[in-house]
């Protein structure tokens, strides 16, 4: 589902283990243009010759057009991370258009690596996180065209355009690699799957549905 | 569940807004142990003055006692944060002692904010954890007494005792205050609750089923 | 000129020094919304109480509303910082609108703390920074809608709107508090002013350009 | 004496610079894995190809098995570093198991990289350590089965087995790379030895003492 | 200018690129020192094998010698980086020598990631930075030998020699790469230049008092 | 010995603790100026109103005057940490100035929080420190006027004046509280005393060796 709907593209997931390099630490020097072409792998990505970085390694196009948004959840994410853009490498940042088809969802992930701040610039949106701290307390609001709301990095959190036309958001998430996990996809879709009697306990439900959910992912 | 079941308990989850100061930062001087009565909330806790520390508020015991594990999960978990051990506030580290009954689980979980590395002391345990890249591969294997085994930061992971006796565990995490998220718990047990059409798109399950788990959590 | 002109309000520099806490480091809990109440100062801001936050701490609104842009330089910031979304205190980013009139320009400035990515969402800019290595090397581009463009964190750069109509930016720095220096208020505009025969050596000009400057900041 | 005796072996030494990497720093993707047939020295370790990681990356067996501690301490440490378990890399944490025979010590040290709790799994220990602040101030305490205690960053530290039977004991570490200076094979055993006139006056003892004291190291 | 006058010569700043790793982060090993012969770029250096270190790497001599001040600032400085000292790689920290001819100064510049800690070792400096916030206020001083002062990192600061004698100086910065960015060359001097109008609506100056400057830098 | 020995005086000891704040964290503000009147102990110090703060906050004086050095080890250390300068506190770094009698020594001790950087102002001086990787390897030299050496965080290192005459440094540390450890005043002399068998396994030496260091300390 991911591969074609909403949440990070499978592009950008395949990329996302190379553009790593100290997104969460300090740049240590003016920038670290992304080498898309090193072989060596580490915590984060090689850099050109800084005398080589050219203004198109710091800019990236197109995110005022429409992402097709025809697929199972009704939304899509066009990203920009390093393998995008890649003067972003070590600056800590990523951004993100996300468009939404009438009732489209970004169904309930989390970010392990980021904060994430939403602005609506089309349409309205639902939108909620839930808290480990108080013990699972929903935080949500509808959200109009202008509006922004954070949510905490790690934390549970969901986007739904509630109403009859397109909604299209723009997000930054504190990281250049925020990384997503889908909850349905990572619990009933995995590869291979979750035994049975884990997810039976986890979610209090049986065999029979579990065996139907993981038809689904 | 999370009250009397496993993964770590209201008490800890109560108390782990106050403890967090510097957990993932370096502490300053030799020690900042956390002064509980503090009324002023920051990013961490309030420290008692350095001339008045004794050892034990370095130390905490009763780790060598089995836990009840008489409830739904047939598991319980035993945390030491700067809740029971005040010296630990800053020093980004705490432990669990966790007590698995035959068939036991530590249901599906993240920890938002530390990895997390396990070592069997009694029994056996099926572990696994579920990558976002490559997307939704799960990482799993069974453990016997004496093997260890690490949970990255912010992937879904479980524990489940798949034998006919007790299992015991001792992990570390790489904060003193590392949060829990239990997957099931989050999504259809928040107050209030998540939009059935939320579930329904992201579990792609209908209303009957979620009203179903709803009653659960 | 700032307190009417481009770059971040007087009402958020009065506010920046207050809102600060570890928006560089992790947060350690799920979130720690500023209690812009608070009378003890720090490396931050004290926290609300978990149980007492709402949704409306997390979010703001009105960024779809064009800001009034004259002013000197055509050109208007309205920030997004946690006195504006309290919720944002410890999460380490924050958010601008930036309107531009017909050939308004946001001035050679540096943000001491924060990497900035910039979305032209209207019209289009002129965009640049100056590099330290290779030295002073000008690095820029004209944007289009849709356009984005990344500034590296403490570098001197510019927007310009070279167009016969408005434009907007949204911009997203990885800090919750980036602070900004206006190399031209800085140089010539400071309180006490800095003695002339610097700004001579420093600019190559003589005393009576200087004083002309000088009346102009 | 430590190659044979207490505190992290050769081989864990001989490994440390290795596998360094980010210990201290977030990881910015799931896990890298350790490529220790690596030939980049850099601050950590290069990573293997995520694709290619598999479960035995992530876990180390046999902690349940006593060490040899027939050496001149009576004190064996088993470490599980991402040369053991090559997933913790990047990871930020670490393990070891201790085992002490009855009298047993592991001498007087410091981890300049990461602090140490301790959990005395079998027998009793005598354990503690010297602040720096207050001046010089000794912490200490008699843990039994079940106890644990937390030996900040950088503090001179030890352990001792005041008790007739083995004592055993799990540490976890706040680094993946802790690295270990122990006080008197580093002041008094060092190649080349440091210079008579230092010792004497740092220790105020004299030449013939320090020579008796270099033979033994 | 910069390249024979004040402020961090050519060939440091040739060399900050390469010898940034981690300068802002911890060490993870004992030392990494930089291997200068690296063909490897990434944010920060590549080490020497660790056996292979020796004394020297650790050191730098010369800065009790003066250096030629005989440039147009009438000011010099003598930089002690990881190019110089490659065991400064990882480190966090570095210094410089500054010598002034009388009236000399060290003109308005930013290093974009250090604070630096200045002392007076020979004559007197007149020395300031200039704040954020509050908005623009001049904090300055002159300094007699034997005085030390702060510069916040970020700040826009200066030192001039008021004395009719020489004046030296040390300072620390909190980086191994502070970086520096010189005000008016990177205003005035950057290759391409930046458009007359930016500079004439930044600094409020018409086109000839523009070009006169940019011939000057 | 330490009260009017080598090493950090008492009054830094004992202002150590206060003035912590975020020394290894970045700041968020232009600066937070301690507030040494404060009354909340935290990890750090406290702030003034940046609208109060002068440019005394961000000075200190007297660094040329030489020390007494008439005490037991011939050494005398002047700090500059924010107890002396205020404006420090939140800046990542602080010095100290050395002074040496002829024969002086600054003993074996570490700094568990700071890498230190060393200039020879005045006189040469025998310096080094012991790497715990490659084990216990001893590397030091004899510095001459000029010379600058670097001891990296967490290791044991020392100073001697082999001359006839005095010798005086500047040190740079990489935080604003390093802390120190002189290794035998925290072996031999803390309080209460570490078990003499715990000295005499760490040292090889017997009781009386230990009862006669034991008065030295």
């Amino acid at each position: 589902m991911a591969s074609n709907g909403c949440i990070l593209t499978i592009s950008f997931l395949a990329f996302s283990f190379f553009v790593a390099l100290a997104s969460d630490q300090n740049p240590i020097q003016d920038f670290c243009v992304a080498d898309n072409g090193t072989t060596v792998l580490l915590n984060g990505l090689t850099c050109k010759d800084p005398k080589q970085v050219v203004a198109d390694d710091f800019s990236f196009g197109g995110l005022h057009i429409a992402a097709n948004t025809s697929n199972a959840l009704g939304c899509q994410v066009t990203p920009v991370t390093p393998s995008e853009m890649p003067g972003l490498n070590t600056l800590g940042i990523s951004i993100v258009r996300i468009d939404y088809a009438p009732r489209g969802i970004n169904p309930l992930h989390t970010h392990p690596r980021a904060s994430e701040i939403l602005i609506v610039l089309e349409g309205s949106l639902e939108v909620g996180f839930i808290t480990s701290f108080p013990e699972n307390r929903h935080i949500g609001k509808v959200l109009q065209k202008g509006d922004a709301f954070v949510f905490p990095v790690g934390l549970v959190h969901y986007q739904r355009n509630p109403g009859p036309t397109n909604a299209v958001a723009i997000a930054a998430l504190s990281s250049q690699n925020p990384g997503v996990i889908i909850v349905a996809n990572a619990v009933f879709g995995s590869t291979p799957n979750i035994s049975s009697d884990i997810l039976e306990k986890s979610f209090q439900i049986n065999k029979q549905v579990i065996g139907y959910l993981q038809t689904k992912f």
